[in-house]
């Protein structure tokens, strides 16, 4: 019996790997959260479908682990990639408890990869993947991190960049960031990515410092050779144009 | 008539998504690197398939924009995602010369993501991706890179590791990282991901220095939180383990 550590990419159906859907086919339970299970339970409602609300993480893993150990092929899932801020690690650490069961993680499409097609093609040259929450991390470090990261001139996607009680937090991002680079270094972010209301937008860095972005919202920050094509966001990779 | 420029993933079939065969069916033109229409030839052999080299990249996209301009739908196509490192960005940079046309970039999924799944979870948390080819971006510029990844404590995934003319380059990076990272460092890397013959393997800093890989591997080192479980590389997110 397995368990597979599922990322079903976005959310929309279409950007699911053939991988993931074989698996969810396969599995006899589907545990994750509520939010996330809610994107596939029209298509697997015969299966038993297990939800817990944000914050229970260890928790459903442990639910996971135990319905193997009961006989059952599961899935956890996550959005985006199982891997990227996802399940995948957690889910290693608690079956750590219980005697050996197999894990297999099914990667998805990640939203800094599904973001950057809305916007362009920002990630084309190095880059660095950043999530703005402190929930888990201290903020001293995540600011050390973006200073790094503005410092080497990387492309910087940030996830989690907002919440309610973050609102200030992109911002302070912003003015770490213009220790390093211009004003007007281009950036973008998208809301909703493959989803309804799906929207991305392009600004300037300066602009951006004073944009309210929420939650469910991916954001771009280019090197200093990312440029607007044609309302496009776009990182050279330095080929020669002829 | 549309550009669809179309990530891949890793090679097998089963990780593409819905979305990304849905838009070759739809094409009259498929466009790539050889060994990229390699990965699809068997399925759309009945299209029009059009290949170039290696180095000849601008021309591959030329190529493309034209066939749309005489009424084809086209693909090109990429293996990984097409957004990172991929033909995403040359494609918009050349489409400029022409009439404008409609580019839709489809993402695929980008090795950093499918080899973190064969390895585990190394990229729980913040990460950074970095080419380590110098064809078109200077060393100092990589190695200043590496250095403000390591020092800012990153999981850093390295793309391009190696070539028959850039043997100690991966020797080199991490000895730019060990100014920064203890020897134990956990680090792993997997070869030929999604592909015959795929293997990965768990080693630390100081074993991965002196370890040769190939062009078609990518490397993962770890952040000072990263460890091994069960065989099984993860980074830990932070959440209180119950």
């Amino acid at each position: 019996m397995k368990l597979y550590v599922v990322g079903l990419g976005p959310g929309a159906w279409d950007q699911m790997t053939k991988q993931a859907v074989d698996a969810l086919e396969e599995c006899d339970v589907i545990t994750g959260y509520e939010i996330y299970v809610d994107l596939i339970r029209e298509r697997f409602q015969h299966k038993n479908l297990i939800t817990t609300p944000m914050k229970k993480e260890a928790e459903r893993c442990h639910i996971a682990v135990k319905e193997v150990l009961k006989g059952q092929t599961a899935a956890m899932v996550c959005s985006g990639d199982a891997g990227v801020y996802g399940m995948a690690g957690l889910v290693y650490e608690i079956a750590q408890q219980y005697d050996p069961i197999e894990i297999v993680v099914i990667p998805g499409i990640t939203a800094a990869c599904s973001g950057a097609a809305v916007l362009g093609a920002p990630l084309i040259h190095d880059f660095v993947v950043i999530s703005l929450s402190d929930l888990l991390t201290p903020w001293s470090l995540i600011e050390k991190r973006i200073a790094c990261a503005a410092m080497a001139d990387f492309v910087i996607c940030f996830y989690n960049p907002s919440s309610i009680k973050r609102k200030d937090y992109l911002k302070n991002a912003c003015e770490i960031i213009l220790n390093y680079q211009k004003e007007s270094t281009m950036c973008g972010f998208v809301k909703n990515i493959g989803r309804t209301g799906e929207t991305g937008r392009i600004l300037t860095l300066d602009e951006l410092k004073d944009t309210q972005v929420d939650m469910f919202t991916t954001v771009y920050v280019g090197n200093s050779k990312t440029r607007e094509i044609d309302g496009k966001l776009v990182t050279p990779r330095g080929y020669t144009i002829t």
